[in-house]
């Protein structure tokens, strides 16, 4: 998915930080310095700013990182069987040949927040032995802290890498539809998101020429939705009941590139006060969206939404923040949608917009969709009902 | 699910190394470190030898942390709102008031593998802003790099742990079961993974009294399955014919304890070479299971399925390792059964057995079941069918 654009610019902003090469495991600068999105273990990407970049990988995941690389050398090293070498040292060797006396060397030095790989079971990760290893490769004092300079390539998104993105969420409404479908009395929530997961898995994969796709979903189902504003939520087996909401939290990867959604759905016949609510959140967020363009700070596209729930009354139950970047990640740190943020919205930029209001009473209501910042407004990347029911 | 008798062990082994404290942030050493899994970001388990420890987390996951810590206080800083201060000034303050003056603190310095946390789709990992914390918590100069000490520790499994894989293991049968029923010809190798997947949430879910599960399923069909010894597949829609193997490589956490599972199973009728590589692939694994005891080198284990396959003549059609440590992951470093190993089987430890014989004119078949070394010999954690087919 990397293409000339994302090269480009990285190797402007590389000349002005005087980088001369980025070094990197982690999974999604491995797919933003070289296309392909790692299966699993030991990867690492060099990309230099004056050659063609370089991705060291086992010699087993070849033939699905040729379909991914874009101007990109593949090295392999032998793996996975029992006489293969120590990864360590099949690495260094292959580090090693790709020194070029460089000064600077960037790499993921403080990188605290990681995307897992296709294989999410098990990360690979940064750490004081991966610095060693670089140590040994390039020169101890030429290595620089790289994390801020990669997490701020991040933010802007090229043309390819927006579709990316929108790929993801045209495939989460494939389990957002799914979910749709099956919420109603009865229905449990580790039943409705294993659901949707399985409806992602299975028609998301080859959606648009997708290859590997996953779901991580939380459904969070009436009372246990007014606590649905939390960051992460246990899915449990209660089972809804007439009037009761259900609120599907849920990250798509699709190829390396990751969505945020949200949807509230009620089992049956929504109550006067889920209608008020749920009219009160879809109308902030379409405000949210309506004041969203380049130059606009994020602050104020938070504040849209949030004076609309206060005029209704229910500010105190809109806690959390209106949006965050995202799209190399499930949650970028920029652009953040948020009072008192700094951000200035720009081109390009991927953010969802999800204003939820919360109350013991009626459940939890937030309705989220990500949008991409475009010239001269905002771009909702794959629209979709948010109705409380059909 | 930590207990007295993990927190004995690394008190003693902490005095041998002469280590203060313990403080970590991966998944999987808060859980061994507090008894609680965590569900997502920006959590420290302090661990002093001499005192209770804490476990430091956002307060929106306190009342789920609480039905987990064993023998650990609780503190929470606030998170999730507009309003909450930045994680890391919060994490700050609150381990500041940990520091008691410790010589020696040991934290995850060079961990270079993670298992994620609850929430699956993103890992806050320890890195150089971790490093800086600590250096302004407790003291740059006692910082000691625990990564080994915390790898060793995790070896040998104490009887609450055993227990936790045993669970993870069992609740990995009902996938199993699962996809003996679906595989036939027609079935897609996605729709396989995903009836795995969601029927280990749906069913594994307060399985036993299991909160959190979730499983990671790969499905390599027919051809594809010839290459299935690699460390990881993508799973693809292409669906199975008649006489095709359907390998299933599947991993399940549940509450924090992993298992690592494998079954093959052919659409329709078996063809005599599968059979046969069946027959042989099972005596193997027999075969190591029965070689595992206490003092018994881990390569022994692995000769005696390797010499079974090799007399089968089918030596070089087995190209990987017999079985490795999980637990608190997926894969952990030890023991490893493989030519050359140097490790010797302790009681406590568990690994996999996973013999597997590959090739292009029947596809792959691999068996593997995770083992608990116990005082005499080895003892399957959740023994199943490993038919070809009913």
């Amino acid at each position: 998915m990397a293409d000339e654009v994302r090269f480009e610019g990285l190797r402007r902003a590389m000349e002005k930080e005087g980088l001369d090469a980025l070094v990197c495991r982690l999974p999604e600068h491995v797919l933003m310095l070289t296309g392909y999105w790692p299966m699993c273990a030991w990867v690492y990407a060099v990309f230099p700013r004056e050659a063609q970049g370089v991705c060291i990988l086992p010699d087993t995941e070849e033939e699905e990182a040729r379909a991914g690389l874009f101007r990109t050398d593949c090295l392999t090293y032998p793996y996975g069987t029992k006489d293969s070498p120590p990864q360590p040292e099949s690495m260094l060797r292959l580090l090693k040949g790709q020194a070029r006396g460089w000064k600077k060397v960037g790499w993921e030095e403080s990188s605290d927040v990681a995307a897992p790989a296709w294989n999410a079971a098990e990360l690979q990760i940064p750490s004081a032995s991966s610095r060693r290893l670089l140590e040994q490769a390039f020169g101890a004092r030429r290595l620089i802290d790289a994390s801020r300079f990669l997490r701020e390539a991040q933010i802007l998104k090229t043309p390819q890498e927006v579709e990316g993105v929108r790929k993801a969420n045209r495939i989460a409404n494939l389990g957002i539809q799914e979910f749709f479908r099956r919420v109603a009395p009865g229905a449990g929530g580790v039943e409705l998101a294993a659901a949707v997961e399985g409806a992602i898995m299975v028609q998301g994969t080859g959606f648009e020429g997708a290859r590997c796709v996953r779901a991580f979903a939380q459904v969070a189902v009436g009372p246990e939705s007014a606590r649905g504003w939390r960051p992460a939520e246990i899915t449990t087996s209660r089972r809804l009941e007439q009037g009761e909401v259900a609120l599907l939290e849920l990250a798509v990867v699709a190829d390396g590139f990751w969505c945020d959604r949200t949807r509230a759905r009620v089992a049956g016949e929504p109550t006067a006060e889920q209608r008020e609510v749920h009219e009160l959140v879809r109308a902030a967020q379409g405000a949210a969206i309506a004041a969203v363009r380049p130059g606009v700070e994020a602050a104020l596209a938070d504040e849209e939404a949030r004076k609309l729930i206060r005029e209704g009354g229910r500010d105190r139950e809109f806690m959390h923040v209106t949006g965050h970047g995202l799209g190399y990640r499930y949650h970028e740190h920029a652009p953040l949608l948020a009072p008192g943020s700094k951000d200035v919205l720009q081109p390009g930029m991927i953010h969802s917009v999800e204003p939820g209001v919360y109350g013991p009473a009626f459940g939890g209501i937030r309705i989220e969709d990500d949008v991409l910042v475009t010239e001269r407004a905002a771009e909702i990347l794959a629209p979709l009902s948010c109705d409380l029911r059909d």
